[in-house]
């Protein structure tokens, strides 16, 4: 990612060349909202990656896909919201084999021949129920014949897989050497809703191997998703895919293939912490002065998941105790007395102890950067989180009932 | 404790022979409620121990108390609530210091021949702000004076530590030996300020070593106070301590001891989880089955912390696929197709999978039992917890500004 390339949010799974997305209602929500989404490589090359849950507890979906994605091949992806399609049991996953080899029976159809070993699924919605199979079959068939070329089928599919999400988040990067990387998420807002499942497609038009692909996609997401961190939840059906067409004819670097595809992994990242219907605050918290990098992440990630925090930056209260008292159980190393924290810039805390006017700083506005200085050696890291409000209480206490 | 040992509520420091304690209202808390407690131990011994927070950042009368113990003696605790004088600097260790000092002269004065040095200071309220000085030592002058024997002092103390508390914790063991532990808490309540600061003394006219006490201590906490987790955050000033007399002259066996601490100690646990204004429901989570004690222990923890669990309790909502969820992050052995589990005894996942009306179950009481069987090994461990209301935003969210 250089200056002279072009970072674009109107722009999704459908910006690089060949590929093909659409999206449609097929009857999974109750709503009648869209609820099925397809990306389909057309080529020439199928390379792909994906990064999966770490959770235990596996949603057919996921399981599914890790057993194709071994191959380092994908043809097509195909999502549904709606329904997670997990805890389900055996039936569960029959259910997501049986949609992927519907979808490649449609695909074969319509003249790219496929299997279904080539086909990701993705779900997502309430654990625990069976998939309404009549309606995702028939769902499967209608958006093969709505498959359109151009933007506008990857933004329909964008806004397929949207849950409480209230707006599609794509995002896409044109490389100056006539190259492109395109995404789409869903998911991880304050309020979305069965742990916030996070679903990413992300597509190039580069010439890359399955191998060049994990580690540009591990890369990105080690540093972008995995440090977005609403609820310290982990659902079981987080996902994100990278596939490659081979359509630019271009073999990028590494290290070119890396900067775009963490460009888009960050721009969606930021979109998704953005769109968090109910939440009031977008804050960031930056531990810097650790040991190390590592270091550095678990001390933010213990403050940004800490319930006193983000109630008081709810409450826009420069309660910067509290924050002293959460990066102490973090378990990095530490000296009290050298802790120094600042709130938007205003020191609030000097080596352990509070500043003078602390406690008058004024945290009213929708951004907090908190910055924690450990004052011990180089390590950085930034935690992407949100306030806890009474938006999350309302929305995750409502959800399935 | 056996079936003739006698647990009672309305008794607690005092219950046992030997010690006096008294609450008072300094001026400390702007509201001129009580707000500095005393307990003194009139011997003939004065063995103790204690436990302290596992917090790095650790509030000035923390450090002194854990110096102090360190020689297995104490004669006096002296308590104030309106302030944690946590990250205060070499100034706020000074003030604790100068707290221990007046109150050892001011027993002295009064006919208990003190230092420093047998005195642990406690404190709870607001991190990052110096005590008001002028008042705690008029207050600790006072105090003295109002020592009395009998009951109501301990209940006078039991008041003086409360901060959101809406009742004063007490209980007390009456062993049929003829040797008493009594106790009082405070905090640890859902909307407890400053981190649910939980401070508990302990009392036991027994004769029994600083070791023994320490032993007791140690095993009784670790199954208790350990196993209350409102909201994952651990304070800066969280402390436990037990003090003996000797004055029944009974020296009981170290199991007797340990299960009369025991006993104390748990139903002072369960008080401070009912006494969590706003809270709705009071939540217990057991993990059974695990291949170990502390790996369910760990999976118990990290589903009691989830704050989706947390909302859906708190909507009455029998969302079990947020339970697998949680578990299945937790760093523990499990087989997700072997996991059951049942809320207030009703199946809601049988090997992983939906039990057939596990939507439909009745949430909609006070109580809520979990109960996560992962069918591995022998390992089980309860945690109580409460849910994520409204009310713990609110509180939390308006506290210090």
């Amino acid at each position: 990612m250089t200056s002279s390339d072009n970072l674009v949010r109107n722009q999704g799974v459908t910006a690089p060349l060949g590929f093909r997305a659409a999206g449609i209602a097929a009857g999974i929500k109750a709503t009648g909202k869209p609820d099925l989404a397809l990306v389909v490589n057309e080529g020439p090359e199928c390379a792909a990656a994906g990064v999966f849950t770490r959770n235990k507890v596996k949603a057919a979906p996921v399981l599914w896909s890790q057993q194709v994605l071994t191959g380092g091949r994908l043809r097509a992806v195909i999502l549904n919201s709606g329904g997670a399609n997990a805890c389900t049991g055996p039936g569960g996953f029959q259910d997501t084999h049986a949609t992927a080899e519907e979808l490649a029976k449609a695909l074969s159809n319509w003249g790219t021949e496929t299997g279904a070993g080539e086909i990701a699924v993705c779900s997502t919605g309430l654990i625990g129920d069976r998939l309404p199979m009549d309606k995702v079959i028939a769902g499967v068939t209608e958006i093969v014949h709505e498959m359109a070329g151009g933007l506008s089928g990857g933004t329909d599919a964008a806004h397929a897989i949207m849950t409480t999400d209230t707006v599609p988040k794509e995002a896409a990067v044109h490389h100056h050497d006539k190259w492109n990387v395109g995404g789409m998420a869903k998911g991880a807002g304050m309020l979305a809703p069965s742990l916030a499942t996070m679903l990413v497609v992300l597509t190039t038009d580069a010439v890359a191997t399955p191998e060049q692909l994990d580690s540009a996609l591990r890369k990105a997401t080690s540093r972008t998703f995995d440090r977005l961190d609403v609820d310290g939840s982990c659902s079981t059906n987080d996902t994100v895919l990278l596939l490659a067409s081979g359509a630019s004819a271009v073999t990028p670097s590494q290290q070119d293939l890396d900067a775009a595809v963490l460009a888009v992994c960050d721009d969606l990242a930021s979109q998704l912490m953005a769109d968090a219907e109910g939440v009031t605050k977008r804050v960031l918290v930056t531990v810097r002065g650790a040991v190390d990098e590592e270091q550095a992440l678990i001390g933010a990630r213990a403050v940004a998941r800490d319930s006193l925090v983000k109630t008081a930056f709810f409450g826009s209260d420069p309660n910067w105790g509290r924050v002293l008292a959460a990066i102490g159980i973090a378990p990095i190393e530490l000296e009290p007395d050298r802790i120094s924290v600042s709130f938007n810039g205003n020191p609030v805390c000097v080596g352990g102890t509070g500043a003078p006017g602390a406690r008058e700083i004024d945290l009213s506005g929708a951004d907090i950067h908190v910055v924690i200085d450990l004052e011990l050696g180089e390590g950085e890291a930034t935690i992407r989180t949100t306030d806890l409000s009474h938006g999350y209480v309302e929305e995750n206490s409502a959800y399935s009932s």
